[in-house]
């Protein structure tokens, strides 16, 4: 939740990385293809692999893990991108952004995971001359496996288009997650307000704060993809063909689209506070009301009982001959009018 | 609700219909007109339609029904509408949107109903030169029908302008239909604070929460109207001519109108909403008052009662002479002048 | 409060009038003037009144009442007023807004009135070239009056500047108006505060509720006014002379400060709901808290009372011979003990 | 608080004092300075005042009164100052704003004063070339008195510099003042903040609610500061010397400062407003419960002792013979030990 | 907190400090450097200082207190900076902003501290052609200690560059300390929100209260900090070279981040705060509840007890010989069962 650990003093462009799974050696898998053919390999070197590439394809090479800073920055040095971009890269605290330099463009992204609790994991695709280097966290999942998977096959337009097409196809796909996680999402709201309506508990309200919570987070994470997408799409760079401003244009709003299915769910997600704040106080309320009435039909009674437990020497209604007979049984006729009258009365004014 | 089953990872331009509808064959109506003549026609099938187009009038194919994917494929390949705009037209999940091509501009739209509760149908207008092909969800309702009987009877400009206008006029049928449903909406709202005034119960706050829950998904489908219309007049197609861009003027105008009245029914809904917060918690609190008024005057008669049960072997009021005779109705005397005070001071403090 | 009836469907440019009174006939007023001559007359009649016309005078012709569907189109008809705009006219739902057309302007506007609940009228006015067409809904008041008064005196500007400049003091009579109502709304915020104060009741919060659902109303009309005159500074028509811009912007500016004091009256009003609000809990507290610490002071002494009505056979405060003769008296010095004792205690913690 | 009376129909362009002292006569004070020279008179006559104008020097003549509208006219009339200025100068409701003209131009601002309730006053500056004419209401107090000894010490740059610099000069008179005041109102914000933790009584929620009461207003007046100091920087007058536009820069910059610290004061006010509310809440809330502990506490005992007070004859804790003996020690002990338990079981809660 | 002591009528440009520390003596430290040689000495005279100077190196003066103003208006003079930006250095409650000058530009900027509350401190960075001037408050810490050991150490980029990435550097720092005061208050945040969970008291409600004012004034200090790089990176200054333009582009998006953490941080605060009260609601509620059934059980059974206290001279359960018997045992039959009845009653409602 809270951004750990920022290197406050570091000089600018020094590569310190901040994430938790640090002991593993950094895979890098080479896919190079065209329309005609297609290799896929993996490295566990960097120079090994820049000797299989073949620069007449188009090559992507990515990275599965950016622990390992050292390989980073010979990454870096080796494509000549410049070291605040390798410093956004390790950085998982990175907010989402796009920007453009001279030889290359780089989009970084937050890949969503929604298992239980929000999950995020960085993800920054670099978009060179007829080459895609993307970066992303040790296991970080299978987010850019359907577009392998395309590319093997040879399904849809990937093959045939160039490097700046499968730049957007991976960051197609990052938006495309954010609908997944929205549905499961929406799910839970949906259980959450039939919950609501039927019984509300201590556990509803926890759980209405945990989604608001997370919907604070996929905020965070969702509202700057639009402005990415917008300076991709504004970009004078050269690397972004005309053909594929088409495809930034539909990303684009994809984007707009996740972006307002989130503020709706945060209306949502309000109005269903409210409802379960005013519900569980009613609630309450009717408990109180119920308990009062019970003590308030009670009391007289009682004063009645009390006035005839009184030991005055002379009382009629006890002493009198009268008295001595029906005296018992009037005082419980007084006492059970005075317990219907007030049970009707309260009938009546729908207080019971 | 909540958008449903994204298909995350297929690749773009991948045509997924996701609607609920889908056993119905897809009617293709096709009415072609001029200033002098006009022809409607039915199909099932779009080679036998595309045999019947006569390019020399403006030509209308309405088709009436998303679910068929192979058929949008084949429509979009023969009029040459790009797979993107493909997708979009069957995602039933698609925000409004307008976009121009190179052969085409295509206003993506959302048609409501409002039965109870708020139902949408997506409508796709496709504009081409001379020719309009409109997309609706099958058995979408009479949204067209008005339009259609206009070109039938030769009735309005319809009959003497040209496709662009034919576009137009389908786009504000769409957003007059929206004027239809803030009308019935506004009755419902004013029914709900007669209800309000008078009597609210759990029912009206029911109602309320549901009103504003439209209110949301409303404004969801309005506010990017605005928007789409923008888009229409700024767009440098040359679909469009400048005769038309006086009425996308008009229909910008309307959609303003309906985003303004739909910011003042959430803004009364709100209102209203803490109005019932308010007048049922002053309710509970009157109750609450009045059956704690009544205990507060039994308790001390009650004490006073007490009292005179006590056994003490020589107390004045009960063993003297006087007592003998007086002592019960001054201790009836004592009580009741206590419980009078006491309602004359509520009565007087206002509290009864 | 909801727009009510639309025609949903009908060809654009139908004329539709929505109002209430159809029943009268529709009068027109025609006032020619230049610096040195001014004539006035009234016709029911248009072909008579555009007889009476003088081209070489400013014209004004005034049409009291819009139900007259036949009649407002013939005058569209007469001096080439588009369709749409003479929708506009009729159609009293329209939101306030200015357009321009090859040959004449158009402002269409809500004229208020505040005559315990807020009243609108839709007020159309249409420049052509040395002419001025202005549309009224029937037995609209008075707003023109002044000027036509200013017109016929002599008085200020209007005689010796064009029909622009009319135009232009016919919309400022109408955000003259609007200072005139948010005054008597500001008197009715002074006394519902005073109330507040003094004895907040039922009556208070159902005055401030209907303040605040007036004031939605009042922005609605207020705020696209603001747009209008800014549309109209920047309209590129030669209708409008640059001698009338510096009075456009003096329009411009009061409309802002109209926006400013409902903005304003709305906080204000936001303000006193939570006072009030606050106010009724707080009174309803106190009173509570007063009957529990009745309730409170007579429990502990009820139980001394009736422990001393046990009928245990040996009770030393009863049965020994000092109680025999204390007893009584003992046990009331215990009982208003402790009464006083929790009076007093009570008033320390300020709690009475 | 609220714009009294509007001349609602008087042509644009007449001049209608509004505020309330009218009586006095209007003084004019005339100060002329150059680098080296000072002449300061007062006349209570225009044409005697002009008569000792020296052209050749700077010329800053005060109009300390603006409820005499003839000389406010005849003053416009000598200067060429259009008459819609000289209706905003009178105009005491009138908002801040800047405006060019050919010849001149103008600023009309709100000078405030906080003496126990804020208090604004009108000022407006006219800047001629070589020439500033400022108007304020009478008995204005002595915001400019700090410049006129300035000037006449001839400290600062205001004697090197033209009749532009005095202008803004005497805006950032105004400007500085209201950090006076903030400071002043930052002032009881901390004491009301004190009086809220030690002891919150209702005059601090009727201070606070006075408090945001006056920063709605504060507000109304230091808003358009910000804008009138932006057009007169984009303003392409001539009047203003390019020297002038740093300090132009400067004013703007205070001018956020202070709109900057409202925003701060009003989210700290509603901060306060909720902490009052709810300490409010838990004190009320707090007696409450030590009330409902009492009655809790006495009425099971209360129960014993009314079960000891039935007259059965034959009770084994009354008749038998221990019973005749520990009877009543026996009820004692039940008794305390209830009573005992219960405040056990509270404390434990932490319930007390 | 709030703008203390503001200099009212004072000229512009007249320099006037209000920070607290005023008795230290002023430290002057110079910093000089190319790529090859490094020059640090530490003066406490400016004509000193200015002797040591060599102009073909990037120098760097610190001036370590703003306290002594002849001092820095000597500064001002020898370098050519204008007594506005002077002003502004030595006024502590200046907003951060940029201004660029023909000779120079300056940034103004807080250092904020979090230690235990958030404190501020001013820092003014004016670049020179080839020198930088910063400004710090006496004891202004140790922001600067990190640049200082980069440049002595010839680390990063500092040494290779010019004055303009120095001054990024200093700007950068200041940015960087941000993300350190909100990891703190992340962390307090966290620590808080455990303890709402486990067990809110007073205490908690008084930290978020603390905190929630700390994120107003943090707020306060940054946002203008997004201007001011802008302003910077919009600068058309030659001071700042296209080179240096890449790494304002980073600090720039440093910055909004910042600013996005912050109001998460503001969100989350707020929803802490309605579970806060809503949860201490619910505790008092459950509190009452317990106790008014306590109170609520007693009762009926107190009223059994007095009917058998009464004295009537044949009551069957009592004076019958069944009654003599059995009589006791029955009354307490009814009244056990009565509360049985009731407390079983209780907890299948749940209301126990």
């Amino acid at each position: 939740m809270v951004d750990k650990t920022n290197k406050t003093g570091a000089p600018p462009g020094t590569l310190v990385y901040f994430g938790d799974k640090q002991t593993d050696r950094v895979k890098l898998s080479l896919i190079e293809f065209n329309e005609t053919d297609f290799i896929e390999k993996e490295f566990y070197d960097l120079s090994e692999c820049l000797d299989h590439v073949d620069t007449k394809m188009v090559r992507w090479i990515n990275v599965d893990g950016i622990h390992n800073v050292e390989l980073i920055e010979a990454i870096g040095k080796r494509f000549g991108i410049h070291s605040l971009t390798l410093e956004d890269i390790v950085n998982t605290n990175q907010r989402p952004k796009f920007e453009d330099y001279d030889n290359y463009v780089v989009a970084i992204m937050k890949m969503l995971y929604f298992d239980n609790e929000l999950q995020s994991e960085q993800l920054s695709v670099v978009l060179f001359d007829g080459m895609v280097v993307s970066f992303q966290e040790a296991h970080g999942g299978d987010a850019f496996d359907l577009i392998r998977n395309r590319i093997r096959l040879g399904k849809g337009r990937v093959r045939r288009m160039g490097a700046d097409y499968l730049a957007y196809a991976l960051i197609d796909a990052v938006v495309d997650c954010y609908f997944g996680i929205l549905e499961k999402i929406g799910d839970r709201i949906e259980i959450l307000e039939e919950d609501l309506i039927e019984e509300p508990t201590k556990e509803t309200m926890r759980q209405l704060h945990n989604m608001k919570r997370e919907m604070i987070f996929l905020r965070k994470a969702v509202w700057p993809m639009r402005e990415l997408i917008n300076n991709m799409e504004r970009s004078e760079t050269e690397l972004i063909k005309p053909t594929t401003d088409i495809y930034l244009r539909d990303v684009h709003d994809h984007t707009i689209r996740v972006i307002d299915t989130v503020e709706t769910y945060r209306d949502l997600l309000s109005g269903m506070m409210d409802i379960y704040l005013s519900s569980v106080s009613n609630k309450m309320n009717e408990v109180m009301k119920v308990l009062t009435i019970i003590t308030t039909i009670f009391v007289p009674v009682t004063f009645i009982a009390g006035v005839y437990g009184m030991n005055f020497e002379f009382m009629p209604e006890i002493h009198s001959k009268w008295g001595h007979v029906w005296g018992y049984a009037f005082a419980w006729v007084i006492m059970l009018a005075m317990m219907i009258s007030m049970v009707v009365y309260f009938k009546r004014k729908k207080w019971l």
